[in-house]
């Protein structure tokens, strides 16, 4: 993969704040709206979610998630050449007080201010989505299959 | 639900470019980025995709399907107030000549111009995808489940 295509995909990651998470429900596919952060070295995915909606009922059923994350669409003749991941991924329920639980809680308060009172309800908890693997389009016919380790790799950039 | 919500669904699905298509490989779920066009009525949506890309290996193999249009991200400062809905619907390959397919082209090509030549490759085809049902989130703690008849309702407000 090229220099440039590498940096695009490591400041939309670090940059996004909100990605398309595909869960499934009665064996078919369902995709909904989260607000995310990253660890630092793309090796894990973070989203704080309501026990009440919809895909954390879906996730507590099978672990097997997608998060796609995207460039915003700035209204380019073209929005095929917009760069995207899909992240194939494990999702698994982070315990309050877990190892690693704090940095993560504090992370997203600070991303998203409006989820500090969240974090007090009992029905919201923090979920770490681990990639098995992704799929990265930097524009158009320009695909790269991606290891989390080359995941890991890219998030220095 | 109220007007406002109404007005602002069918004024983001009539404006948005772009969305999230989930699909299943190897029972799992799958997320990727396409360009659409609605029927004027939401009736259905049209994507035009390669033969070759895994999204649509995936629909070959199994017609259900998810389309996420949401808001973009506009920096306001909680990104869970953004509307968002998540259709469930089957895909449908539609054949080049059948009923519909010329207006469809017609409309995709007048929103993507850059898809004009796509059209004239044997490997890429034109879907429609027909939901089955949605639910919207109009902003926090604003959740909706709508029925194809009640989204075809809002495509008029």
């Amino acid at each position: 993969m090229d220099t440039q295509s590498e940096r695009l995909l490591a400041f939309m990651i670090h940059n996004a704040r909100i990605a398309a998470l595909g869960t499934i429900r009665d064996e078919a596919p369902r995709v909904s709206m989260v607000a995310f952060v990253p660890a630092a070295d793309f090796s894990a995915f973070y989203v704080h979610v309501s026990r009440l909606a919809q895909h954390t009922v879906d996730m507590q059923k099978n672990r097997q998630v997608s998060l796609m994350i995207s460039e915003t669409d700035d209204g380019r003749d073209d929005p095929q050449t917009l760069a995207r991941i899909s992240i194939h991924a494990s999702a698994v329920f982070m315990e309050n007080g877990e190892p690693g639980y704090a940095p993560v809680k504090n992370q997203y308060i600070e991303r998203f201010p409006h989820s500090a009172p969240l974090f007090k309800l009992a029905d919201f908890g923090l979920w770490r989505i681990k990639p098995k693997g992704a799929r990265y389009i930097a524009g158009f016919a320009k695909a790269y299959n991606l290891s989390p380790e080359t995941l890991q790799k890219i998030s220095k950039k």
